[in-house]
């Protein structure tokens, strides 16, 4: 039974407090917020207590793990100190918006060799995992070509999006971990962006809409497409093409009913618009991978080093755009 | 080159001359229809001659094959004639509406071994021939199940269907037909019929909808669903089921493209609603088939034979729907 | 918080246990089943009481609901003494395979007017659900044909299968049930039923295939078929066809991924096997549905009553089967 | 009745020959090719008369258009003869590989005012064709991203293609056009390209595998992927997304049938291999607009324009290759 402490209560956090509390190898033994009736509200909501501060949390010899799930500015204090505190570690991405803060983080905590896990939830949404798990095996063959489809339901506010680092940052960091999970190491990133949605993230100097290709060490070609706006809900889909064929995932929907009439055939259901729903399965598996590898000894599928990866892809892009040119990696 | 007569050049009798005359292997040598003007018609489409009378066309030796299109109660009429007059014949199903006379005209024309094809146009769609060859070569093992869903886009009027011989002998006997193409001979029919549709249907002593099971010699069971209108289309679905597996012929549609929007995603076209266009394939290859056995000296995938089959299992539903038991057929 | 205790501990008493437990607003207060190892295993996994006697249950107080879940031949006995002892109950299906003793059963219950629920688990799965819903809300206008398809993957050893009361009474009674749900009152049934794949089932006198056809008070024709053996999973489907077009809820995957290769495309996952994982969210479903009609005094979607009905459904097919006449059902 | 001469006999011309010869308004009136042969056997199959020389063809005031189907460095010369004997002209793409021959052309040619439709086939498939038209007619709002997938089955003789002008001018060309078709002008182009497939193709310095990203002046994106190999067949779908919702069109089969077995399910047919069976509708209905806008005076869909815009793109795409930049295109 692992004891963790979820620091850090908005949507996000509240439901990993509830798959952890709900996790049979797992208990949730304190919630923190810096917003007190968060965490209240939370701790009420799953009869468990609210600790009174970061520092209560880490000093409890009790408690094993924390995940953190609070504002991204506040993940490299949180895993420095949950690191020196010996604590097993799973903290949403972004590591940070800041390549150096995140290089700086790893140089005091990586002596320590801190057992960290980074939220990547979609490498555990069933049909991409089973989609890389077949790669792997070699069902196509070697890998040749990759295409992401990534495409939020509604743009969040510009007020917002302001502090998110950019759609790069903010929304293909996804997608930039999804293409190494797929095809390894990155060497070349390209990318256009554009505004097609929302004055509003123009006026912020952020793009809405994005088309990347990337080059990996492998030899594959990755491309991915994103979206601020889709008005059939979250998509999200993988296509992964090789040497004997190809394997697409696709999204899920709520029932599998199909409608006839006279005007279409075989309509199904709109998509999920929420990323809870759609990867509630997903977010399970990801509290199952923590507590698995943390009973086992094992490193686990998305650590420290899979935030900073994408975390450099996203800055590559980022220089892509800017420049006009192909970013090469140095590794 | 075969060398055609067309007897009866309404809707399928034009198309059938159509098609002779695009056939690379088969030539449209006269038209006939007891309306000279539909015959005119067609004549002048294709730059072919009008023939004045039956009479001419059987007496014309350079008239190899005759296609029968005309109403049905002059099928048996001018199936024997042609038969005497050593015409290959390709007979648009019914053979007629009453078994009797079904019986009688084989009685007459069978001692001369003529070559007669029935117009069962279903055996040469691409996806129904393709799932019965690859049940025949054993690929879902031993057949046990067969489910045939065939509905029309919608019912004749009440007066055209007066004459029709009634749902089963006028549209399910192509279902019957399929049930025997991939089940094999048939030994017990069970049917109920609704009407659910068009009043005038009722008036006339008619059903507009069905269900039917029969079972063959071979064990297998088969249901056939029927429905006299069909919102979204010419709704035509057959699936296998067997030991191994299952094969399904869906609906064919006139392009590939789907939609996804706020309301339904992955929502196909129509299906198209006329049965010259659904079974436009079906009707290319029908004329193919007739050339290529006659030539080879083939008997053709469904003769006299299936014509008569078919409608003794019209006549058992029918039969088993005024007494509300199992008809059993002698062999 | 509703407290129940489940009454048989087997393979599905057991997974109703865990499904009591992990909802929100039920508490599983004890377990209990005549052989004391399978109570005391449930009991040790979810941290429960193991009752020493099933009147130790209905004599407490603290307990309002029990969930029968023994052998069907006790069925009709525990019934009658929770009902007795005012708890509300949600017993797995059927009541009983004599109808007699079930009609006994409602004399001496009925006039107590007990909360039952019977466990027709597919009236919550998500997509049948949602299909019937749809058809309730004028979707495709009035109802017209209902196909259910209901194949196993594999069939039980026939021993066991000997003391099922048939495959209409065990398996099918499901599907009647459906009928029931999608189109209402049954007024005629007529079956054909076969031996196609285990001569064992044949030994013991029981039938592996069957074809039915029902007709609705409301005129709308339902056709049911069924297999004891399925190669590609647990096979279960509904098309609902009317005025306005047609609905299809179809067969649930562990994944949306397809393959593309030299030999098929888009070939997807094959179906799930086992009951218990197909209808995973229904049986949740059912445990919430039972809580929340408990608490707000509602009549739960299948009581008693539609225990009872389609056990009539079952026997008068059986009639069907034996005589080769249609059955009428006097209501 | 349009009168039609082809010269070229080669594999397209002769499937063109064949399509002219079933067109109902047009007729195929000679043939010619370099080879005799070639130009013999497609004669004696349709029925027509060989030309002796072009000149011939050129001269004879009864032949109104001719197509243009030998090989690809003829195309300029005999452009230019045709449109100075005032014939209508079908030419096959690529007009030349050369931009400053295409140039130079239409310096000489284009105050001929000619009537010249380029032979892009894919704008007249049916799929293709229904999914421009239901953008251009607002289903989808704005179109925003555009994905096209083109995938050859299996690669051309690294031989054939040392002459063939790399992957950009011989095969993304049709995608470069589809991408005009559905977005309209470009302005930025991006492009990767790797060596996955074929040594040999590296070793004539071309590439097999490519990305390419585009920027419509309408402000919509545009991904191209390209591989010359495909396992699956020939894989050749676009999807259209915009403020509305999507629209993919997808491959099409031989069947309808599709499959359900122990270890996959849904699978279908695998798609057609050989781009004459693909596009064999778009063949037909490509001859029919040039026929019906050479009667009705109108501008064919893709006149000499479509084919110097498309090879103005496969070098901007080359440019981008070479120097990893974005290429800017001046209009």
């Amino acid at each position: 039974m692992i004891r963790f402490a979820v620091l850090g209560c908005g949507r996000i956090g509240r439901m990993h407090a509830r798959n952890i509390h709900a996790h049979p190898r797992a208990e949730l033994a304190a919630v923190y917020d810096i917003a007190a009736e968060a965490a209240e509200a939370t701790a009420a909501e799953l009869g468990v207590k609210v600790a009174g501060s970061v520092e209560t949390v880490l000093a409890d010899p009790d408690i094993e793990a924390v995940l953190i799930a609070s504002s991204t500015d506040t993940h490299v204090d949180l895993l420095t100190r949950a690191a020196k505190a010996r604590k097993a570690i799973l903290c949403e991405k972004p590591i940070d918006l800041d390549i150096g803060r995140v290089e700086a983080c790893w140089r005091e905590i990586g002596p320590l060799q801190p057992f960290v896990m980074l939220g990547f939830n979609r490498r555990f949404d069933p049909s991409f995992k089973a989609l890389r798990d077949r790669v792997t095996a070699g069902e196509i063959g070697k890998l040749e070509q990759v295409v992401i489809t990534s495409r939020d339901p509604a743009p969040a506010p510009a007020e917002y999006l302001k502090g998110s680092g950019g759609l790069f940052r903010d929304m293909t960091i996804h997608d930039f971990d999804m293409a190494r999970y797929l095809a390894g190491d990155i060497v070349e990133v390209q990318a256009m962006g554009a505004n097609l949605i929302d004055p509003g993230i123009e006026a912020i100097g952020d793009i809405d809409a994005a088309m990347v290709v990337l080059r990996a060490a492998s030899g594959a070609l990755v491309h991915i497409n994103n979206s601020r706006r889709c008005a059939y809900g979250y998509d999200q889909r993988i296509e992964a093409f090789g040497e004997k064929g190809m394997l697409l995932a696709g999204n899920r929907r709520p029932t599998e009913v199909e409608r006839w009439g006279k005007d279409a055939t075989a309509a199904k259901d709109p998509i999920l618009h929420f990323f809870i729903e759609r990867y509630r399965e997903a977010y399970d598996a990801e509290i199952d991978h923590f507590v698995d590898c943390l009973e086992k000894g094992r490193k686990p599928l998305a650590g420290f080093e899979e935030g900073y990866e994408a975390l450099k892809l996203a800055d590559a892009a980022l220089e892509s755009l800017r420049t006009g040119r192909v970013v090469r990696l140095s590794r």
